[in-house]
């Protein structure tokens, strides 16, 4: 499919493209540019054909497709080697989990004749790390590309992604942005504020309160130990939607504060009730199985 | 270890119950009290010998081992029938998940001639019914005793606890639903208010916001499809514990919207590097395992 691929910045999410991509021949050649010599020592174990680039220079000239693949901050230290040194035949993609901010970065700092397509895959985990990655990451889980008028490109990213084994939709970034904020990013948020109220609370009451975290804290836990340089460039560049993701979340807790303190019974068992649909669709959608949890053994 | 066990209510948790005592064999006789019809049939295929009750009559006097598991609302209407036809040498014990309500019941409603030694194993899923009981609920999972005068009695639990595999520790009530509020019961309310402002945005945009649900709400969605009858009880029930922890996550979401509105990185990366130390903490107490969760398959 292509010629040469280079993939920015591996951790566990590059790394998983890196490993699917060999997996399913997608390219001729792969080149990743990693800094951390910690890394680059655990992505040459992956396989012997990886090429590490150490520095951006005019070996990635003739390179087909460029995956951004480091923390959305670095982005915009990237675009000028690829200014200098990327061809105009080529595509550069991303996988940042904002796409407002990428867009207005591509159209402020990115050469008019360079194509940027963006693009979303939805997947991930609690671990970062090259060591991490797996080449089904990918497997049966949303990519989100934003639309773009260059239609051959688009295509060509989103045949990529397919074989990679995504369900490739295309999104308005401005929609993409609002949805990803109410499934994904908030939830981020709250499981990392959960975390740190159970942390005050064990401080104030000075009472070991994490022992007995098997009736839900767990779960919160695992999401709240995800890497936090990714997720404070989410919030941060999503600011907009957090705050008003934020705003009715505690607008509904404050509801659900009312029913508590006035024992509303009707009320309450009906928003229960309510939230049951939702894990329904969920599975219908297959996005997670009916067989129940009772904590990972 | 005992001669006859009767257990009153046979949904998830009593079922599991059940299962397991058939299988430790710590009873020669096993009866069960339900009236659920559908559920009726789902017991009778568990085990042969298990011998039910469709009422509370004369049949129990001689029980050795009561146990509740019914939702805790129905606590008080099975109170009359132990006081009249229990004799004093049984125990009674339950798996309610607060406490001091359970305290003042027993105070008010039971016989002095009976004793009641209250119990919580910290073992559940968002399942209900007898259908997704199993006998290795309980196993290496913690189960809170109240500490009561009886010792003899207190004893006698703890060992039924142990031959089911749970690890036992005594605690006050009133420190147990402090501690629960935040390990248990807050997490749930959190998981349902989540997914009702999911639901809510869903609504309003008239977007299908469900459909992307892979990054983060899906396992809240797990958590909010438990059962609404157990957890209305336990909000209610729990009240002070709830509205306190409600009032400090909401202190703490607010903290967490200023720290994005005004991008202060220094002070979010501090809170967001903070909770990692949850996490570490619960895999260290083999509450969960390391393997990093890429979505169930």
């Amino acid at each position: 499919m292509f010629k040469k691929i280079l993939i920015i910045g591996c951790g566990l999410i590059g790394s998983s493209i890196l490993r699917s991509s060999l997996n399913k021949k997608i390219t001729k050649k792969i080149f990743v540019y990693e800094k951390s010599r910690e890394n680059i020592l655990k992505i040459k174990k992956i396989n012997s054909k990886i090429i590490i680039l150490k520095t951006l220079d005019s070996r990635i000239s003739d390179i087909d497709f460029v995956i951004l693949s480091t923390p959305m901050s670095q982005y915009a230290k990237v675009i000028p080697y690829l200014n200098k040194f990327l061809n105009s035949k080529s595509i550069i993609t991303d996988v940042g989990s904002t796409k407002k901010n990428i867009l207005k970065l591509k159209k402020k700092k990115l050469n008019k004749s360079l194509d940027w397509i963006l693009s979303h895959p939805i997947s991930g985990s609690e671990v970062s790390g090259p060591e991490y990655g797996t080449k089904n990451l990918f497997l049966n889980k949303w990519c989100i590309i934003v639309s773009d008028k260059n239609k051959k490109k688009v295509k060509k990213v989103i045949r990529f992604w397919k074989k990679l084994g995504s369900k490739v939709i295309l999104m308005d970034p401005v929609e993409h942005d609002k949805i990803f904020s109410l499934t994904s990013h908030l939830p981020h948020l709250i499981a990392y504020n959960l975390i740190k109220t159970a942390q005050d609370f064990q401080k104030k009451q000075r009472k070991n309160v994490i022992k007995f975290s098997a009736g839900g804290l767990r779960d919160f836990s695992r999401i709240a130990a995800s890497n936090e340089i990714m997720w404070r460039d989410i919030f941060f560049n999503n600011k907009k939607n957090m705050i008003n993701a934020i705003n009715v979340f505690i607008k509904n807790l404050n509801s659900f504060k009312k029913n508590i303190q006035n024992l509303e019974d009707k009320k309450l068992i009906k928003k229960l009730i309510n939230s049951k649909k939702v894990r329904k669709q969920i599975i219908n959608l297959k996005h997670d199985i009916a067989k129940p949890d009772f904590g990972r053994e």
